[in-house]
């Protein structure tokens, strides 16, 4: 048969590939991970009830689906994946994905939602924002400069968090020395935190009820929860409408981890 | 059989039309397109997960049903098409409907609700504005103007975003000077941004929760941000009560590109 | 069998009643419609997807099941119906009821929705509010108070808004008099529009979380929303804490019209 | 059958009991009523569209073991029932009760839920509340004392609304005396309506998101709706951060009535 | 049969537990419920309305599943359960989990969510916090100190409530001084409430929309109530900018009880 043949090609395919899913291509995924100009998309989904209707067979065969259309979409975008259940209300995974133009995004996730594995998904929250250089720190002291740019710690870490924020408006109509210097005192809280929690910064206005996407990995929650508790007490934190609603809190995982809690 | 045979002859229609699907008499849409007392609605929709459940080809019937339906529309409506799936988090895809009277948009909504396609969608958000000629321009100074009058490019751009807009009570209580005034601010702010982002501005008070709806198509998305990170910057922006709410981000696309995702 | 004929008469009557669908004794209908303590109930319905699983025939008989439902309350109730489908979000089709008592508009509610039909249905909103006399009015000056007796237009109008307001306590701490004066700023802002669109309200405090639904039908809809305009600039609209929320928008028409699109 | 012979003795003692369904023990019921340190629970709920799949027989079985449930409970428990249906939006009926403990309360709450009928019920709203002694009334003048021990009518009032409330933080900041001195001018405004409306008022703060329950009696809706125009206007009114969403409007009806609409 | 002899061993590991069934090992225990620096999630689910369509022998094995799930990880999680059922609108049930990491909590909810009485189960509610030091105790005066660390009594409290607050944005900018002298005057507010309402703190910023889960245990739900009243009329209660919303109402409950309910 046609539909099981090209199954069978998917399934050798992903055999093939092994468990370390979807390597993108070494120089396009450094620039989409670290370059200004870079779309980046938050897709959190959930699995409807109805999955579970569907044979053992069937899910298999439904998520392997799913991993060679990653791999395939691996060319162009950098997309890493986290797992949410059991952290966050109504979000069983989320995707991070960089793209040089949100319209390969936009390609991905509605091939992903056209496969079987797709069509029992419901989507829980879009975020989109824009990656851009970094805006006050050219204005800050040298030494927080320096900071700053200390290495960071390599290794993957475990639990990932994202805040959206949205300012208010009197925080747009400050002049840009005002923003810069409330941003200093922002950062200054920050620093203790630098090495043990790794941030992101995503600019939204525009392509979402946002201004700014904020994007967290950490091994140690504990650390994270310590640094938005300094950051609420700075005079900034009073110009922010929108903080968290959602907050997505979960864990980096391999997709195939993600995809297997779904097959067996 | 009755129904197969018209489901042929609307096969058939569609086969002639081909790929460039439902075009408007020439006179009609450029009037609906550029004249002002013309009633815009954006409605948005989403497919249901029982649609997948529908063999194969009654999904290709269903599809015909509706691209039959709107080219008999399109000699009252003009109809354009978006695909939101992918990029909005409620919504699939969109049309944006010009028409003389609500009453022809109704009637042509109501034909898509009733046909086999139309039962498996979910109404995500209508919104309704009229066209009118600009009410602070004319008080603008000459250069503005002239500005305002440059053409645009021509090519059709990838992305359109919607945005609703609420005024605060104080907006309104100003005096048309103060008004005036205000928006050639933001006016000012938004020139640079001519070129590469296209603005249409539908007026709303009454017809829906809404004050203004906003319509905007770029190829340069991070334009986009940085004329709407602009426009937060200007005075005019505190008197937003409600600015998105949503914000629909989608691309243009042919009825039939949309329409295949959902037959195949 | 037995339900059949039951159904069968049922059919007769509806088919003896004709299209002009539930006319109510004539002297009751003109009460209802233009005294005050007459309590005015807006409810507005949408069809459920599982509907369309029904057999033609089965739609037929439940909806002629509703037909003569409405007739045998006609004799109590002035019932009127809009089709809000295609106009309003999550709506399709709307009645407004007049009874003497809210208790007649439950009975009916409640049998509509214990028919076949109304298992069908959801219940997007209810409103409920009281005619009153005029409170400003007697207050106005004299040529203002002319202005408002000028007979209107008699023919139906063809689209109709539901807009609910809800005032904030300062409007309710300001004495009489400075509300009057209020009332008639607003006024004399809306007289412009009395001749094409026509106006009546409903107070609502207590039975709903509202204070007032203002109804509103009209042919031309660029007037209505100019009157709305003229209203959003008027003192007395800061003190509109909600205003809409939903706004339902829908065009007037025959329950027999609306009944067909769910019977087909 | 062990199972069908249960449903005969329970309907068997249904029919026994008459359709004056569940008479709690006269001292209890009195004592539950008027005492305070009484716990009052508003529980509506809405039922789901597949109960209409189960046959007419099921659908009957179903309803009497509620009536059988509710017989059990009323040793403990005083249950009052109304109707819903046709008023308040997304509930078809409530229940309250009132109980020593609530857990009494859950028990029997639980148990509904777990009935055949129960299992198709959505729960709408819960609202918790306590009975307390008047905490101002005491400091009232000797006339507004006897004004509100004056006997109310002895009669079933037809309607019944529920309004929760929840204070502002400031009102809750005031001393005693400005909050009795508040509370009297709001019980002046209240006293014209006694005879008509009769108010039971239930304490909230931390059983639920509120500060009170206000529930209401009348045959006279319009003088209801006078009494809450009456109370919108006293400088209390402006503490209320939250005056109803919901308001719950029903009508007074034995549970028997209640269930025959779901039965038939 | 593979699942079934699974099932097998399962049901005897479970009839061998008997029915107090999930006993964390006893240092363990001691030191999640007691130190600083533990994680605790609050889970609320509801059962959907699919579930009652299996047999009931299905049901019974899906709940003993559960009960061999929650006795695995109770080697490294404390796992404490309440019926929810009948005092909370949306949910059933609650699991108050206290872990060492967050990720061995997901862990536990992610397999619960997997078992087949799992897949039935809609997430109403997770919030997250961490235990941490008293930040203000240490500044108290000696006597409001020893008055803190009188013994609680040992008995398990009926009733449990939980209320997430989150501070404005003025609360943060307050010196540690001044929010300590306001967390006296609460503390003072609070200390009659200590004998009969327990109360336990979760510090969640950044894990989720909160910054405070406050978790209270009482057999006398009228002194909650009271505590509560008393807590909204100090000056620090002004600062919470949500408090509740929800406000989970239950009542704790082995978990056999609980399963019990959803297994007949």
């Amino acid at each position: 048969m046609n539909v099981l043949s090209v199954v069978k090609v998917m399934l050798t395919v992903t055999l093939l590939m092994g468990s370390t899913a979807w390597p993108a291509r070494a120089m396009d995924h450094e620039a989409l991970l670290t370059q200004p100009g870079v779309y980046g998309t938050f897709a959190a989904f959930q699995m409807d009830h109805d999955w579970w209707d569907l044979t053992g067979e069937a899910r298999v065969i439904a998520v392997s689906e799913v991993k060679g259309l990653i791999e395939q979409f691996s060319y162009k975008l950098v997309i890493e994946s986290y797992l949410l259940r059991g952290l966050s209300d109504h979000a069983d995974f989320m995707f991070r994905v960089h793209a040089q133009a949100l319209s390969d995004t936009q390609q991905f996730l509605t091939s992903l939602l056209g496969t079987r594995f797709g069509r029992h998904l419901v989507v829980t929250t879009y975020l989109h924002g824009l990656t851009k250089q970094a805006a006050y720190v050219p204005g800050f002291p040298a030494q927080m400069k320096a900071a700053l740019q200390a290495p960071t710690e390599v290794e993957t870490k475990s639990y990932a968090i994202v805040i959206p924020i949205k300012k208010d408006a009197d925080w747009w109509a400050l002049d840009l020395d005002t923003r810069r210097s409330l941003m200093q005192e922002h950062t200054a809280a920050a620093l203790p935190y630098m090495q043990s929690v790794k941030r992101k910064l995503y600019h939204s206005s525009g392509l979402d009820d946002l201004d700014f996407i904020t994007y967290f990995e950490t091994e140690k929650l504990d650390d994270f929860h310590s640094l938005i508790r300094a950051l609420e007490q700075v005079k900034e934190f009073r110009h922010n409408r929108r903080f968290g609603h959602p907050t997505l809190l979960g864990t980096v995982r391999p997709l195939d981890d993600i995809l297997e809690l779904f097959a067996r």
